[in-house]
């Protein structure tokens, strides 16, 4: 007798789609076979039952400078996550000047202990001011931070020589470094001269931040990583430039990753032509590209260019988007789509640009391998009863009245999708159904983490 | 209870590695779990749980002219394909001229069905007495052959435009066609030059077969595949240049395929150079090549460029092999390789080449999808029970004293391998254990089979 | 006091555009310089002084069996080859059976020397009655045969072991093979599909020969090139796929060339849905193909992917085309352009696609180059005097009024071209001025010839 | 009667090679002919005549920091040059803090004109004190400085914004850009770490900057220039990963192009394993690289993926090296070759690796158009009579006693070359002959130019 029973669901895998019930007991999976009893049984008839989701990039509450702070919680958030299906997330963790990598670690985990609704990850981010204490980062690794986040931009920007030593330590520490790839350099002066001509508005954002510089930046990181020898996974790829770089590495036979997110698959630049704070909302960086790009990128999934779909979700309120009116380099970057991604990316299994199996590799196996998640991301005897209950014919049309995140718009509302999660489990405790989200704060647990590569 | 449990073991399949028991019943896997109680209890600690090898190409009791037939009966060469863990072979239709498909995919069946040990299915042979009898494809298809088997090279060479035809009734009946493609016409111009000038030892095969003109086969058939829209199986690639070709399709985002064979793994040219009968054992078409072919073919695997390793399995007598001691052109071609496949893919984990999921891959599960046998290949909630328990410590010296194969030599005598099958079941029932094959002749079913692509 | 001096003009070459007089003595140049004084003077001002053009395939009076010849004889296509600024062309030998390679040169040499009005070449043939005669290309080659021209379709067709025999008795004769590639196989079967079906009009034609299918056509006879050893230039290339292969065999280092004709330059398919004979006109094969592959062709001209443009003149009546009105495989195949080539090239430079001198380069140095004939195609002390005054402003409208050729219509009619020969020298005799021809039938000559490769 | 005829030579230009006599009046060749009379005949039988050489990368006297100037003034440099056969150079001008472009042009003249023996013409150089000066580019361009020259590394590294500020100066100027193009960033930190290990000897300084580094760099700087949408030419290319990018950008139809050095095509990194200060003296950036970077360069400059040979000419004396003897960092790099350059690419000729016409493209024609030289590189009527009289029977070992630079070493010791110019001529004057250089300080003359592109 099984704690609980989902029956007669069509389990979908990475691998295989086979119809089978899954008994769970002590919250991990004891039993797939058919004909199970449970003490409580969950009938999925009609239904997928899959690995619960894995976004393996997203900020909650994250202060973003001038008392901004992403407007998710570590509560709020991984809710809403829950209710998409998402039941393991990985943010970051910023260490403040001076701080050690363990203290900021432990800070960051004091924040999200007590609120999480799901299990998580931290990853640990190497700005310059981190160079100094790049003897921490085995210890770091130690503490659970399998991956290490870098930029070369923003003021997280490392010099190539930087990047080139943070890549040693986390090489030598066995980490996976995960980086943010663009030309801080020509941005920084595209910005400067728009804004000098009065080019304040959003709709200069992505034209002072041109796609061939993301794919020069994504070419330059992983030419440091070949020179130094480790595999590095690339963020948020969002254009044809920077995927035909990562595409190009892989078939040379290097351990490149990449990932893209739903916006850069839903949405296009045009968005920041909207009137007023409407153009401000949809900034992230990357920028929202062409329609081009969105279908070289949905092309770069099915391909398996793209190994992974995250999601970057860094919301932030309407009034803090405003701040940039004047100024769209003064916008806080980021968007919602933290609860809406699964569904987003089995889009492309209705549209017949992949399978079945290929979505579940993008939301859920690849990304628990690459972030170093054994026991999430699949349905296998003895991993964890993360689980999703997928109904494949549920229509949502999104708005901030359908979806959960705490944030006052949502870059897309209107978009009606088919197939949506119907219940939710987390190490065997349902904790999302039918769009009400049950689970306690603090019920999630840090996940120590070492990264599986190449994917 | 189940009818039988593999307990302790480390399943393996395509897409994950964990530790888990198997439940059995009925002939098919019932369940996944741990603590699992049966009716017999198979203990498999320390060794791993794979699916049963599926060899799609192999060439028993095949008639090859002059009265000569290939050593291997249904009985010994499935039985022999059992011992070395493989549970599902796919052999060889040939109609006879004026036969109808069906006709002679009935005489096939006659003579497998009473001897086979496991299930096996048949792919029909369209040879240029078949072009007009295209029309019978879809009955063909309807009655199991999902796949055929063009040649563009010996008697059954076929023209492109009629490559072409094949492929169309191929592709309309919702079959794949898979193919040997070697330049006949090059190779005809040669052996009649190399015979000529006298030079009739084996030493002149491979030369008279470049391998250029084998990549330049790949590449026609690929084109003529493009033309046509279907999908495409290349059968036995031997170089690197062949593996080009598929790799620059694939990278296209062509649906082809591509399948390597033991023989082009461990063996190269050199053996032709062996005195008297010894040089003309090991010919084969396409033949033996470079050790830098043999290179690149392991590379092709691991990197994806080939999917599926097969054995073209196809054993002559000594006697029958001394028949072309004076002209290497009457050397009837092939060699036995059908027992130590999944052991000899094996040493590709082991040389750290791939990983062992990508080994089931190559050996189960790509030629189960790829050949049309949903319910082989891996393990699945109500796929059949054919399963492998893989002692990845026994070490065997081959040899004809240690193989079972109805063959008097073998090409891998003395070559040493580490991984072995212990125990093999088909359907449930243990069918060889420790080198001891104890099916009954018959207990095989014929497979109707439907092709999935891409792979 | 040199014999004749073409003053004041600009000298275009294929490397050098500068302002100069050339002085000419005894039919070669003898000097460049400014301020020469001749016998006779003409003056150039305003005007390009290029070398004489190159048309090194040509198709004049030949057989095309059922009592047709194609409709320029010796004496009217060299005359309106000179109205057009050619100064030597390439026609062809094609062997009768039983006759010796010798006797064929002979006998076509016969045709040709009372009549030409420009210095000539002749390509020999090697269709499948040549193979037996292979002993024999030695002694054509010495007989000034630099090059042979092969076939993979129409009754010429080699069968691609014959092409790698006639490949290697070329090569070690020291000539360079040209071909015909498309893949006759899937061309007939298409074109007896298409005729049984009763699609009969020349809209069929294009569409039983698929671009696809000359691209594989190309690909394989540059791999077979490659087993040999040999050089290849590529015949009458009509579309992008072709164009491809051979930029591909070109990037891999292979001594490959290629070619195209107006033809694939100015026309496209749809030409062939014109009703009733006018629809046969402009078949040719390859046929013509889609604007997509014009515009591929033009940036292969650009880009050096192709290296040389000739016409593959082979003008036919509309009474010998209509003979196809049923079947538009009886049409006699070929088209006239003999007359434009030069300025249709130079319609690139208009629209500034290439330079002067690539023109020159595609036009006069490289054919003079590739086909053997060091005192052609340049303007260099010692060379022929073969030389063109080139008006870069004057317009003609292209009609079988306008132009010399001697069939009554032309593919071209209402086609405006700007730019257009003044004047045309051959050794150093005016033969045509301002379009009229005043040569004599017969002061042409026979040119012996060695190819140079790569170019 | 012209004033010199050089006569009875073999005239070998980039396109064409032929017999023929050349007559200067005014210092321009005046006429290409046979049988010339002159007041002046010089004799070339049995020699090649080809236009003077231009050499678009040399360093005189040039302030390297601490004191150090580079050893060969304008005067001995040029001679030294003359006597090598090059009969013009480009050097650059580097403007000093708060100067102007066109003062420091004016400055650069004054110390160059009184000594010069050839012509020459100056690259302005944009280091980061010219990022404000930009608006005086096209003041410059016009003053004739067509090309500008900027580096990624050393004090004068701009960083990729100011690459593209530069880019877009230079490009709305008509002017070209010519790039030094490594790392900075990942050198200055290997050199930092090896430096801190007490890695010191010039055995470190090809280890500080890596060859990928090296072609990272100009990767990134050709992106830079397609966003820009501007000409490149990429400076000293030295090994295999740099020689690709640009290969790879050409093949793509960007209009970039590259140099390499007779360094890094006669030497390697061997050398740095001297000892003493002989380790010291071949130290030069980019380093000399490996054997196979070697190979590599001399296949690209054969297959077009290079197009032009300089020589980065900088020496500095013993003395000089030595200040770095305890810091490989020290040392000022750079080394002397103006005076081989000629007959050390004429070697690939000896080896057959390419014709003479490519000699002459690569060391002539191609910097002459390049660097905006149209009266330079060739030999046409009008043209400069820059001319070289090459014996190629002609052996030299070269030394400093059969080199005329004015440095105390060459790294060419005991290097034998056969082919060494006999007459140079400049603007019609005998400058050097029989390896004396009889011109006098000053003669040469500054030439404003303006970049012809792409090549």
């Amino acid at each position: 007798m099984f704690d609980t029973v989902i029956a007669h669901g069509t389990i979908v895998t990475s691998a295989a789609t086979f119809p089978a019930d899954v008994g769970v007991t002590d919250g991990v999976i004891a039993v797939l076979g058919r004909g199970l009893a449970g003490r409580r049984t969950i009938d999925a008839a009609g239904r997928y039952v899959i690995p619960g989701g894995v976004d393996m990039h997203v900020h909650l509450q994250m202060p973003a400078g001038d008392g901004i702070v992403s407007s998710d919680t570590f509560y709020t958030g991984t809710r809403a996550a829950a209710l998409g299906g998402t039941t393991t997330i990985v943010d970051f963790v910023e260490p403040l000047p001076g701080e050690t990598l363990l203290a900021a670690l432990g800070a960051r985990r004091a924040e999200a202990d007590p609120q999480v609704v799901i299990d998580y990850g931290l990853h640990m981010t190497i700005g310059p001011a981190e160079i100094p204490k790049l003897g921490q980062v085995a210890a770091a690794f130690a503490a659970g931070c399998g991956t290490f986040k870098l930029y070369t931009a923003y003021d997280f920007r490392l010099f190539d020589g930087q990047v080139m030593q943070a890549f040693e330590a986390i090489r030598d520490a066995g980490g996976l470094p995960v980086i943010h790839a663009e030309n801080w350099d020509v941005i920084t002066t595209l910005v400067g001269r728009n804004l000098a001509q009065g080019r304040t508005t959003p709709h200069w954002h992505p034209r002072s931040r041109p796609a061939l510089m993301e794919g020069e930046a994504v070419g330059r990181v992983i030419d440091v990583a070949t020179l130094v020898g480790t595999p590095l996974h690339i963020f948020h790829v969002s254009c044809a430039e920077a995927a035909a770089r990562i595409r190009s590495a892989r078939q040379r036979g290097l351990p490149i990753s990449g990932e893209t997110c739903p916006q850069y698959l839903f949405l296009d630049q045009d968005a920041y032509d909207a009137p007023g704070v409407e153009g401000c909302l949809p900034v992230c960086s990357p920028p929202l590209r062409t329609p081009v790009d969105q279908q070289a990128l949905w092309q770069a999934l099915a391909a398996g260019d793209l190994q992974v779909v995250t999601t970057d979700h860094c919301p932030f309120t309407r009034a803090d988007k405003a701040r940039g009116l004047d100024d769209f380099s003064r916008i806080p970057g980021g968007v919602p789509s933290i609860e809406m991604r699964l569904s987003a990316v089995f889009q492309g299994v209705r549209r017949g640009l992949f399978s079945l199996n290929r979505w579940v590799a993008l939301c859920c196996t690849a990304p628990a391998r690459l972030a170093g998640l054994p026991a999430k991301g699949d349905i296998a005897i003895g991993g964890d009863a993360d689980l999703v209950i997928f109904d494949p014919e549920r229509r949502l049309t999104l708005s901030t009245a359908s979806l959960h995140e705490q944030v006052d718009w949502t870059p897309y509302a209107g978009v009606e999708l088919q197939g949506w999660p119907e219940v939710v489990l987390s190490r065997g405790e349902v904790i999302a159904a039918k769009g009400v989200c049950t689970a306690a704060p603090g019920r999630g647990r840090f996940l120590s983490r070492k990264p599986q590569f190449p994917i």
